[in-house]
């Protein structure tokens, strides 16, 4: 059993309205040492065992590709994990 | 400078229609060895110099609990980077 932690943001030149809102709403609360605010997705995909490394990391690259990030907006970056039992 | 990585997902008892949305898609573009799909949100928040260790972690607590998570349906945990650079 693999678990791939798949991180999705929006590419730098891309105005994220969301995480702007948020980083607004944070100066009216007071914490205006918070200088800056990013906000992206977060993937857990629990992957059967039966595969090489090289085999899932193509898997994962294909479905971020396919599915998951818009590459046009969005990057993606992702740690492959082992784990004993399904999460 | 330091960099809190926030991760914000749905508790387990809570339904997360886009999370079986992703995984059924995937199941039909053939990726029937993906058991299980969570899907959540990923913050950054830079923060200002000036604060200890502990102070921050005040902060991103009272910041999670009053706008970034709501703690009816959602977990959330972080990480505490030091950065040298503005990320």
């Amino acid at each position: 059993m693999a678990l791939a932690k798949v991180y999705v943001n929006y590419k730098q030149s891309i105005l994220n309205p969301e995480a702007e809102a948020v980083h607004k709403a944070l100066k009216r609360l007071g914490y205006g040492d918070i200088e800056d605010v990013k906000l992206g997705k977060y993937f857990e995909l629990t992957i059967a065992d039966g595969k090489s490394k090289a085999e899932m990391d193509k898997e994962i690259n294909q479905v971020c590709d396919k599915l998951l990030a818009n590459y046009n907006m969005e990057n993606y970056h992702y740690e492959l994990v082992e784990t004993e039992a399904a999460q």
